[in-house]
């Protein structure tokens, strides 16, 4: 699995886990719903200013969701 | 200051504490010397894969490095 599948499916459960909609987690992020999507979809990477703005949204630190890409990542070796 | 320049700072004085220069750092991380030059000068922001492949290069997790691009954020604000 490539890194940025890896990082859409940890976004996408953070943010059901938080029942949050796309809409809401774009509105909160300031990022275009569409870009939100793409990322899910593992369809785009993130950017370090796209990683703090949607740990900022959902109450975390962008490095705590960096390590959970990471463990993800680990796991899949 | 940008976040962007945050990261090149952060990257800069890790790189050089482990005293390796950029173009070592660019055959480690696979990325290209011009792309890490414009990183440290903040004139571009990591991805995802240049944050995982940059933290490898220098014996670190990503997640310590963006956890330093916050840190230094926080302390500008």
């Amino acid at each position: 699995m490539k890194s940025e599948e890896v990082f859409g499916e940890v976004l996408r459960t953070i943010r059901k886990k938080q029942k949050m909609s796309q809409e809401k987690l774009a509105f909160q992020s300031n990022l275009d719903r569409t870009y939100i999507s793409m990322l899910e979809r593992g369809v785009h990477q993130p950017t370090q200013n796209s990683l703090l703005a949607l740990a900022k949204a959902l109450n975390m630190k962008a490095s705590e969701l960096v390590e959970l890409v990471e463990e993800k990542i680990d796991e899949s070796k």
